[in-house]
């Protein structure tokens, strides 16, 4: 029986190193209320542990099993080891530490240049130490860090050794031995350049650092500043979305503060508008509740508590001292074994601690940022206010959803209408090793699985990603004013000949006692298709305005394929007078989304789950506005949270929706959504095809003209003009 | 369009009064953090609110309306404002407030004498100025605490005034005028005692405190110290389950605080060995994660910040000066507008607050403590650490369920293996006008929708509440040791020819990194019969250690009556060798339960949601071990936590179960079961059908023969005692 409960810190700041490329089995994290010690307990428990292993031999096995064996589980402990041995002799001043640290790199020093290739080796990038050139990368980033740290205590002679059977052996090795993943524009490449990048600093060898930055025939072509320059867009935005971005980020943060410290006048956090810097505040920005956006293949439980951004927000607040980064650091509990962690317990047991700001945001997608772009409406700066998050992004690679125009609605700290994440679960043995399991592809990949228009029950681009990464969606406008945030996008792509745009805006009414959220998605087509648009809601249904047949004895899966097989039907309805009102409870809160749809329209509510033998997805709902057209479709839905469900002191108000109809005109390229609540009021928008800010456009609108002018307008009804609220 | 931003603290303090008896609207609490402002803010606000009303026209309606109409809500709101104003005159000294609650008493008392029965009045008990008698009680406890607290600012005319047109009126209706409600050993007959027992003291009639005291008739038979002594057992349990003792607690602790202060000779809260004390601190230990064991009719968001819970601890408190109560009012994170209720604030404040003792006990249920039980066993004193509750209690009345010997098992602050509760939206229109729904009777109150044991797919008693009143368990032993906590019941009358026993043990062994619980069930019968145990657990299930064949392209419900229609069969598979078991995972922990069943028995698993035409049921998971016997059944499990599942760190430990086999042997009434560990480790523990201390038991086990003196004895592992863990 292996316990843990002497826990390695070290878990959180090396453990997460390889995530999504092997199922890494290390120890556990500490957590600490920054109230309390905060970091001098993080310090003291390393300390103990440390010391622990300071009195046993040091192992080191010649390297033999694949990943999750012991060997490569052991020497990885010895670089967790060594560099939280590194990290406390700073701290401390404790030649204990420094000691240690150089005993098992000597130990290493002995026998590294007898290894060759690694026997379990990956096909590709194969290493020596470990199976797969990455771990070698990884391992090499911390020892560095340590031996920089500590080398002033060593012997000339030790230094020799070890800088010359180790560290040059191993950086050799990792560069001019592994050209192909050294050169590569891909977070392997950054871990490798970054490793050499630091080892070059620890033993005062240029070369290593001019080869690092600039490529290894430093020429700049390749390298850490091109990797720099082409994984993030101009807004710090990573293709592959925010779980892969915490990800990435952390060689690029650790290398740049060593790139900063020793070469200052290279002003690497400035580089590129302050890139780095941005990566970072956008990596935090794509978080709601402490976890991140989970598009794309993001585990639902990854969030800002990550050992990446603990060294992110570490050193972006040594080089801000952006105090809204406090109550970050704050929301994340733990900290990192390093002096920019120690900073931030000290200011935020200080009182120094600011809120964060939190934006409603477009962060373009793509290199140069023209790849479409994930929009982030926020109503306010509190994390936990109503956020709307619309996918207009790139199909982001190989991990990349099929979900073009999708959306995820957050508010009261919840997920209100929702994304699945990936069908996995990580490290979970019993769950087909922990990988990705087959309902990844089959299910959660696929466009029905998300709040996003899916033509003839097929997935966008007809589910392949070569012809996803080729095509991204065409920006329309983004706006973020007071009483209206608004964001469209378009993608005439995914369907061969249906094109789709979606606008959504959040708008503020006095009508309204909350923000609602104003959704128009539309498909342009000239031939005949059936459409769904999907809404997987989280909660309790309460009421809908029409009567579900539900299925009640008997339930069976809703299609046969493109992820249709992974849902059961368990009701359906018409819409009547082509209005659906959908309402339903989650905690203390009710949502409403009415939507003018199509006269025929049918409504089809769905539960995850069929077709799943192995138990491997969660049971979720979803309701799903179908129609069939021979000519396109539009579907205008208001999404408003309401009233106040309240057990306790048992009292329930506004259950009911204040919509009484929405209602969707056209004009050629102009439209407008016209809600009338049940107070009587009208609050109208009105959305214009084109960009112009001085094109006038008007609209029939209920027997009145509206008249505007520019891409969009928001009508505000009586009750908010008079100021009755 | 109403908005509640004002919230009327009031809420808290009158707005739960009348749950279980009708659906009151009420308004919005104020929540408020004992570290920030505290109490002060509670009072601020409402000296705001209180103000805002004194500028305007006081407005008496004449009694129309039934609850939830105008006149019933206008009168509730005035009562509330009267309270207020007393609180706020006591709590400032300023005469203003006095002189409004006195204001408004008058207008009352113009008018109260001239109302006659509620035109739209209830059956049985029926009010004047609201449609039930128990609404009126409920008026006149507030009232008459405000004018106590602002008599002495009255002329003596308007103080001969009110007490004779409105409270000595009002008092003579619910004592003389409703004798059958006044000397009801019931709740309702409670609040009318607390209400007149309140009036007499406010207006120094010792009549009216006799009559409260001790009957209309003042002999004893009758009035509050009689409920007092019968409502309760003498354990502090009240018979409905912890969510109706919540609400029966509210007029008892006001009462008998008035009487401690004008009769403290009586020594109230030292009667029937401080059974009042005691009902507070039961209420307490009747919680987890801070909402109530949801047994019977119970709505699950209830907890301890409930009104009647503010009241309670404010008042312990004062009595008792327990520095532990501190930290549930901590916990409760609200305040009443009370002078004990501002202590608590204070203190918390100066920080003297210490945990709460929470503990394992045997709760006697009924009025001698004769009808069975609730136990609740506790690893520990964390609130938050693996606790389970066993129902070994009578049935509860018509709110009770059909659930002898069923469980509940919580840890990590969660639900493990959980109970539905109610089956009840409160107060949500949408949701049968926020009733209890259809699928309560249907579904909830069923003995298959809980840990129970079902023979013949028909529920304990038939499902006849008359019956199942006059039938409660027989206890077994309670055990609270360090390293074994045990509890064991019998029902005989469940079912005509089936006796059940169980008993459930809490170990902890160096086998296991953290506690067990071992479980065994059984039923005694010598005709032939099918035997159903459900487990309601709660998470994704991780692996079992048969073969699942998954309902995946059709569902069906699992059967036609008595709860089962209710159920999807998602799943079924047969036991291996007569042991099963289930893993699942929770949040970051695993869950086993590995059980040592009949070799023919079937698995099945089920969810929550057939037969649900209006989408009222939540969808949760079960698992049914089924098995059919001519001559009984016993089944033993371990229910085993388990690992870690940490996606942060991206490490998984332990997430299979470590144990191998379980086996049950027995001897007569001599009972054994082995558990062998993964590691060779064997635990064992033995129980013997009598209570002798004295007795001496053996049996054979595989092997071996095991000898033990007494009602039950646990078997170490070899590695717990040679002190290995």
């Amino acid at each position: 029986m292996i316990r843990f409960s002497h826990t390695l810190l070290s878990a959180l700041i090396l453990g997460t190193a390889l995530s999504g490329c092997e199922s890494s089995i290390s120890e556990k994290p500490v957590s600490i209320s920054p109230q309390a010690s905060g970091f001098d307990s993080v310090q003291s428990q390393a300390e103990q542990r440390v010391k622990t292993q300071i009195s046993q031999d040091v192992i080191v096995p010649t390297p033999k099993d694949a990943g999750g064996g012991y060997t490569h589980e052991k020497h990885k402990d010895n670089a967790k080891l060594i560099y939280d041995a590194g990290q406390l002799y700073t701290l401390t001043g404790d030649a204990i530490y420094a000691e240690y640290a150089g005993k098992v790199m000597l130990a290493y020093a002995d026998v590294y240049p007898s290894w060759d290739l690694h026997p379990a080796q990956k096909e590709q990038s194969p290493g020596r130490m470990f199976w797969q050139n990455l771990n070698e990368s990884w391992w090499l980033l911390h020892v560095a860090q340590s031996y920089n740290a500590i080398k002033a205590t060593l012997s000339e002679e030790q230094r020799e050794k070890i800088e010359t059977d180790l560290l040059r052996n191993m950086a050799d090795f990792l560069s001019d031995g592994s050209p192909k993943t050294f050169n590569k524009i891909h977070n392997h490449g950054t871990w490798a350049t970054a490793a050499v990048g630091l080892t070059g600093y620890a033993i005062n060898d240029e070369d290593y650092v001019e080869q690092a930055l600039l490529g290894l025939d430093k020429s700049g072509d390749a390298g850490f500043l091109k990797q720099m320059n082409k994984l993030f867009s101009p807004d710090g935005y990573y293709n592959e979305g925010p779980y892969y971005q915490r990800y990435a980020l952390m060689p690029f943060v650790i290398f740049a503060q060593a790139v900063e410290k020793n070469n200052p006048e290279r002003k690497i956090f400035e580089q590129r508008d302050g890139i780095l810097k941005k990566a970072i505040y956008t990596t935090i920005q794509q978080n709601y509740g402490g976890l991140f956006f989970p598009i794309n293949d993001a585990i639902k439980d990854k969030g800002i508590a990550t050992t990446e951004l603990l060294h992110g927000v570490a050193i972006a607040y040594e080089l801000t001292g952006d105090a809204g980064l406090l109550s970050i650091a704050q929301a994340q509990g733990e900290f990192v074994l390093t002096p920019e962690s120690r900073k931030l317990a000290e200011d935020i047991a200080a009182g120094k601690t600011k809120s964060f700001n939190y934006k409603t945001m477009r962060l373009g997608d793509g290199e140069d940022g023209t790849e479409g772009a994930l929009d982030i409406l926020r109503v306010s700066t509190d994390p936990k206010d109503l956020v709307l998050v619309a996918k207009n992004t790139s199909q982001g690679l190989g991990h990349g959803h099929f979900d073009k125009l999708g959306f995820l609605l957050y508010d009261e700290g919840l997920e209100i209408i929702r994304d699945y994440g990936a069908a996995r679960f990580l490290n979970v043995e019993a769950k087909y090793g922990g990988h990705y399991l087959a309902e990844n592809n089959k299910f959660a990949k696929q466009t029905i699985a998300h709040n996003a228009l899916v033509v003839d029950e097929t997935s966008h681009f007809n589910g392949k990603v070569d012809v996803g990464n080729e095509n991204a969606p065409e920006l329309g406008v983004f706006f973020d004013g007071g009483d209206l945030k608004i964001t469209s996008a378009e993608i005439k792509t995914a369907y061969p000949d249906v094109t789709m745009d979606r606008t959504m805006a959040m708008v503020s009414d006095a009508a309204f006692p909350s923000p609602i959220i104003i959704d128009l998605i539309e498909g342009h087509s000239e031939n005949s298709h059936q459409y769904d648009l999907p809404f997987y809601y989280n909660g309790q249904l309460t009421e809908t305005n029409f009567k579900i047949t539900a299925d009640t004895t008997v339930r069976r899966p809703l299609g046969l394929k493109n992820g249709y097989e992974y849902l059961w039907r368990v009701g359906h309805g018409s819409a009547v007078d082509g209005l659906s009102k959908v309402t339903w409870l989650l905690d203390r809160k009710f949502y409403s989304v009415t939507s003018s749809v199509p006269n025929e329209a049918e409504l089809i509510f769905a539960e995850i789950g069929a077709n799943d033998p192995n138990f491997n997805l969660r049971r979720e709902p979803a309701f799903i506005i179908r129609a069939k057209s021979d000519d396109g479709i539009s579907i205008a839905s208001v999404i408003e949270p309401h009233g106040e469900y309240n057990p306790i002191v048992e009292y329930t108000v506004n259950s009911h929706s204040n919509v009484k109809t929405v209602q969707h005109f056209e004009n050629g390229g102009d439209e407008f959504i016209r809600i009338e609540t049940k107070d009587g009021e009208v609050v109208g928008l009105a959305i214009s095809g084109e960009t112009d800010a001085e094109a006038v456009h008007s609209i029939e609108v209920a027997g009145t003209t509206q008249t505007w002018t520019g891409p969009y307008k928001l009508f505000h009804s009586q009750k908010h003009l008079s100021g009755d609220n």
